[in-house]
């Protein structure tokens, strides 16, 4: 099948291609990638969009030692694919196989580990001013979508480069979207700078006019060389870019190897910042992807929906009935997310409530703070971002949140293990980095009726709330009963037993059950509580277990380095409590990319272990 | 003397006032701020910049309907004495009284909490929704520094702004300077826009000039209509905010009540966003501060330099000369900081290293991720942010530093209590979230001798580490002598003790070892570890010690919650050792403004509670 591919081993092996070849390397590429990101899942809309671009980048530029960086890096299986990865493309996003994202330890060609948008040109400015420190030459380029381009580091990025002036090429992948459509004003300005051909046009028909405006005196001429100036600065496409000191080239056809290569050959010969403006479509070559990019951008396998209709029992669905329930109760409840309508599961509420809808785009941190203002105006706001991206946040959740106690409601999606896509987006932090935070009251529920009970509840609450909640599926909510509202910072004991108390919440519960189970066949009686408040913790509850047992084990998908084990320990020190404690929860490395159940088998988030640990405990005595 | 401030207990106050009298109270005010702040200590220039600014805002808009968000907040000096809180000002700061800082629980005039830089936009686009989303009818105003518009947050907020396209007004107090000159390409923008006058003038006459041109047939008639509208496109300024969808007025006089009013005015009969470039002089008024703002920016009592010295003696100083002494030795080092040049202690560096010192301006997201693109590709770049401040970039250091391993060190300048600047600003957490981030090291230094061996150290070492240190005082480094290679991830036995051990890092060591003094006195031996690996944890150490005694008594200036002490439980725990443990931490509330030893006192970080906790802890036996 893969007749011409099977012969590209670097990218040098490109270069011995005509443009034929070329363009059938390219339906190759589309064809290996779709049938591994169905069997594996991974990113397709996004990949189909870059295959002509990673090759008119690896035709034009001299990797590895020039440095392409891949803004978030979902879309480098292309690039995987032609350096040297082509064998093992099909491992991709499995345990031990090769990341969905770009990693250095596996490729040279890989010159910077992405997975979070908007770092590419901070991370490329870094490089290019090692160069010139190092007296070195070469090229550093930065592929960032326009999505991507909201995120505000990547201004401060384009702020700095466009000062320091030295030789850096941003390419500009535009296909017209982040995730969700884009939004915001500077979307705008690239939907002008894409219908840009009639300014190009007509240049030369306006330089040709004012050189034949008849000079009338020296003042006259002065004015018109002024107004020749002005036009020819305003008829200077990529404005924006301009004023920020950026050398603007394009807009360029990102199906087009040739046009792109002129371009990206123009920038190599500068020796200042370049921006190249390139048109690409996401989901190129693959129709249903292309009609639907949003629903293509990251799939699961065998999720495809020709395949498999959407699983309406996620964490993430429930959660999108519960916030369509809550404002229809209640006026004042407005949602807010970051690129991610549809991976929140907001796309009904935004379909029912555009007025009280809000998708910033990339921009985490000013969601966040977006969200406290409109809590100081009397409204109640619900921010749904993944756990992972909620870090991009931090600095707004304790400052503008928690510091002056404004009713904001985080959904923290994906909290836990989230498996394919890796280290970079494991939600495995959040409960550490919240908990020392002043003021916020953070709750896990164990199924879809206690997520809408714990919306229901923080939305009487009068100070910051975090309901975190995993990728996992879950029961579904009662949606035909009313909501309950929860007793302020009380758990539940799910279980009685005398012998050993076993904490968890959210999706680990169902193990420590399972694992009380074959206690309870040994003999033992393991009590289980379900710490729903991790804050505040429900203290009564469990210096009472604790006593009653006098053993502790924790179980946790999330850091052991400042998570629920931790924060217990912290409580039994303050009352002087010396019982004996485990936890088992994931240890301070990266956690790579896997299956969610294989990540858990690998460390010990399993029954098995679960039951070996307690009975290790109760060995220790007390 | 203040005769009219006298006669002002709020806004409307003001408008009873002719033009001779807004002059004389400006006189007034400026002359309170220097007072107060020379007694007080707190933010000089910036205050004295706004004195007029302020009037004009208060003239035009009706507070507290209108909702008036300072970003930063540091300059709300004269907003804070004209709403009511003349009186209390003298209390600016101090333990108890006004805060330095705007706070909605001080006052109805303060309308948001703000402290870190580059947050009103957002605020203030919030509130602005929630007023169209509840139907009501108010101006809300944000008033932020050409620094903090480099803030990438400032940018997320103005692009969405520009495309909401709701009522919005943002007043662009340019002073050239956020606290450090400014750096960027955004700053040469406005310094064009400063220089525009030019333009307007040339506006008229290009319309006459146009509407002259001869219109020879229709396609040429429209060809000229064309240009006409580009050339009006052209000359409207401030053409970055105007492409992101504001309307743009100014550049004016903020030293000119008058003229400012009449562009308020403007602003508020518009229905969109509306961006007013006002021009004002840090120090205004009050020739040092004028002629070296950066060294007013935030000034101690009585330090103004008339007055004192500079102490040589600061941990930061030391910083700043290791950082020279580092350079020296090593090409590849760098030094990186966000607008904080003085007070980070890099001046020295920065005339020294021109070509590798960087100021990305306030975008600490963006100083870290180019650390880690400078660290891929080479160099070794240290990065010099406050500890409040790395707030901002958690998500940087956790996924562009410590995933990939780079070897980019942190330098965490004023760590721990920070005193009168208050909750936004204390240096409280940043153990809680970087011991959770795999891959890397954590140093607490305890003086100046040991922060430049950490450094040293740091800079052989081949990942990430943070190396933190307080505000305040030290004994220098003896930089006659070279530095010591520190033995990594060992702690330091500051005494031996078998009844209990006392573990304490950077400025909190002293007080340990006082307390130890006086607890032999009473017959009990106190031993003092000296943690300044807080990661790797001398775990060793800490078992054998904790062995020896049984008792563990932990002091941090530091929230408890995920702190030094929760780590060494962690330890303990996973050592099955069942120990009675003690910790005195910063409680889980808002630690506010006053004076460092008094916030001590209040929490107990003093001898006499650390003698009397080790005999409580001695009490309950082992």
């Amino acid at each position: 099948m893969a007749v011409l591919l099977d012969k590209v081993n670097s990218p040098e092996d490109l270069k011995k291609l005509n443009p034929e070849e070329l363009a059938q390397l390219c339906i190759e590429l589309r064809n290996i990638i779709l049938q591994i990101v169905k069997k594996n899942g991974g990113h397709l809309a996004s990949n189909l969009g870059v295959v002509e671009l990673t090759l008119a980048l690896h035709l034009a530029f001299a990797c590895p030692q020039d440095k392409l960086i891949w803004d978030v890096g979902h879309q480098s299986y292309a690039h995987k694919i032609i350096t040297g990865r082509r064998e093992q493309f099909a491992t991709l996003r499995q345990q031990g196989g090769l990341s969905g994202f770009p990693k250095m330890e596996e490729s040279p060609y890989d010159s910077f580990n992405t997975g979070h948008s908007s770092t590419s040109i901070s991370a490329a400015l870094g490089m290019a001013t090692a160069r010139d420190i190092q007296k070195e030459a070469y090229n550093v380029v930065a592929v960032i979508g326009d999505g991507a381009l909201n995120g505000g580091m990547a201004f401060e990025a384009l702020n700095q480069a466009g000062a320091l002036k030295t030789k850096l090429i941003i390419v500009l992948n535009d296909n017209k979207m982040s995730i969700s459509p884009n939004v915001g004003a500077l979307s705008k300005h690239l939907n002008h700078l894409r219908s840009s051909k009639t300014y190009s046009q007509g240049k030369q028909r306006m330089f040709d006019f004012l050189s034949h405006i008849p000079l009338l005196g020296e003042g006259l001429a002065n004015f018109a060389r002024r107004i020749k100036n002005l036009v020819k600065y305003m008829l200077v496409k990529g404005m924006l870019f301009e004023e920020l000191g950026f050398t603007y080239l394009g807009p360029v056809n990102g199906h087009c190897i040739a046009d792109m290569q002129k371009l990206f050959e123009q920038a190599k010969a500068m020796d200042s910042p370049v921006l190249i403006h390139v048109l690409t479509q996401k989901g190129r070559g693959y129709m249903p992807a292309e009609k639907s990019p949003a629903k293509f951008h990251g799939v699961s396998p065998y999720e495809l929906p020709e395949e498999k209709e959407k699983n309406t029992d996620s964490f993430t669905s429930v959660f999108g009935n519960v916030m369509v329930e809550m404002a229809l109760e209640q006026d004042k409840v407005t949602a807010i997310c970051a690129a991610m309508s549809d991976g929140t599961g907001l796309n009904q509420f935004a379909g029912l409530f555009p007025n009280r809808f809000f998708d910033v785009g990339i921009a985490e941190q000013h969601a966040v703070t977006f969200a406290a203002g409109q809590a100081s105006a009397g409204l109640k706001p619900i921010v749904a971002i993944y756990s992972t991206f909620f870090q991009r946040a931090y600095d707004q959740i304790l400052h503008d949140v928690c510091l002056p106690n404004l009713p904001v409601i985080l959904a923290i999606d994906r909290a836990g293990l989230v498996g394919e896509d890796g280290e970079t987006h494991q939600g495995i932090y959040d409960i550490a980095y919240l908990r020392s935070m002043p003021n916020i009251s953070i709750i896990a529920p164990k199924n879809g009726e206690e997520l809408r009970n714990a919306f229901y509840t923080a939305l009487q609450y009068p100070g910051p709330v975090a309901i975190r909640y995993a990728k996992g599926q879950t029961e579904p909510a009662q949606m035909d009963k009313k909501p309950v509202l929860l007793d302020w910072g009380k758990n539940e004991l799910l279980r009685e037993g005398q012998d050993v108390t076993i904490i968890s919440y959210g999706v680990m519960l169902p193990f420590a059950m399972q694992a009380a189970e074959i206690l309870q066949e040994k003999g033992i009686a393991a009590g289980v509580i379900n710490a729903r408040f991790m804050k505040p913790m429900d203290e009564d509850l469990l210096l009472q277990q604790v006593e009653k047992s006098g053993h502790v084990l924790i179980i946790e998908e999330h850091v052991l380095q400042g998570g629920l084990g931790s924060l217990c320990m912290e409580i039994l020190e303050q009352h002087q409590s010396n019982v004996p404690v485990e936890i088992i929860a994931l240890p301070d490395e990266l956690i790579r990319h896997g299956k969610v159940s294989e990540i858990r088998e690998q460390y010990g988030l399993t029954v098995e272990n679960i039951v070996e640990k307690a009975l290790l405990l109760l060995q220790r005595g007390n």
